[in-house]
């Protein structure tokens, strides 16, 4: 089984953050919320209450197969262990998420450089180094990033591609009824 | 200001309920998460632990501009007090949300009668009475219904419509980036 990290912050976006973890569960992936607060509730940007998984002191030294970072706030970028551990699952290869603010995130860590990359519109300054992509997801090599609420749903069907293949993917579509509302726009 | 209550039940789908809650309060309206399980906190469909604003006994009284309920789970057609409390809001007019599995409660609550509506796809035999929509969201004068998981953002913006007006929906709609995913889709 494979299994992600998403790392919450107060401020996080809700749907960033939950949808995402939603879809992977979906799709088999174990995924730990991890606060980054010191404190297992951490308050969503639209003051949601969410109870985490776990908290990062505990599972920094766990083997993820993925790390996630959900947007809402540019304070995620200000963490110093996660800035570490960025660093660290990028110089193995290992595979990086962020979507919104937190590509900046990617930005600090200086991992962007020469990647294609995407964030919130106006916020790309802060993507040292990238290419700024036209996709509203962008894959290059470990590293995807997308760029905000809407786009969750896509973002987490790519990461849940990447993990466990494009038949889970497409199955987890279905029942979350994405082929129907495609149709509709 | 306007007012909304949202109901959550153990198994409640978090997109559903969360993405309706982050864009209603995105664009002012006064949401309170509502747990009809007696317990503060609620564990969702794809075991995410929320913390709710108020116990359903506490608000039953108030008087809310709107109750919409999340699906996830059939179960919460089962709530009796849910069940009077739509009952009485359908008797005065006032305005009623429902998607995925939750329709069922409106059905049961016996207000689908003549009225257009939908579920998520295979639950139709729930809307007792109702007309089968054609569209991922439905709005029949006071009841709005819709599909499923990835329907709520849609859903969720024409509910703000209803009680914030077109030009509220649209500036959430733009924040969250709806405009730019319609357009890669």
């Amino acid at each position: 089984m494979k299994t992600a990290a998403i790392f919450l912050i107060d401020g996080f976006e809700e749907t960033e953050a939950l949808t995402t973890t939603d879809i992977l569960r979906r799709g088999g992936v174990v995924v730990t919320t991890v606060s980054l607060t010191g404190k297992s509730e951490v308050i969503s940007k639209n003051k949601i209450p969410v109870r985490t998984d776990a908290m990062f002191d505990d599972v920094k030294a766990h083997n993820f197969d993925m790390l996630i970072l959900p947007g809402g706030t540019l304070n995620i970028k200000d963490h110093n262990g996660l800035q570490e551990l960025i660093k660290k699952y990028h110089s193995e290869g290992k595979l990086i998420a962020a979507i919104c603010a937190a590509p900046a995130a990617l930005g600090r860590a200086g991992i962007l450089a020469g990647k294609t990359a995407v964030c919130y519109p106006g916020l790309e300054s802060h993507l040292a180094g990238a290419k700024i992509g036209t996709h509203i997801v962008e894959t290059d090599g470990n590293i995807t990033t997308a760029k905000g609420p809407a786009v969750t749903p896509f973002f987490a069907l790519k990461l849940l591609e990447i993990l466990e293949g494009k038949a889970m993917a497409n199955e987890v579509a279905e029942g979350f009824l994405i082929p129907l509302v495609s149709a509709h726009l």
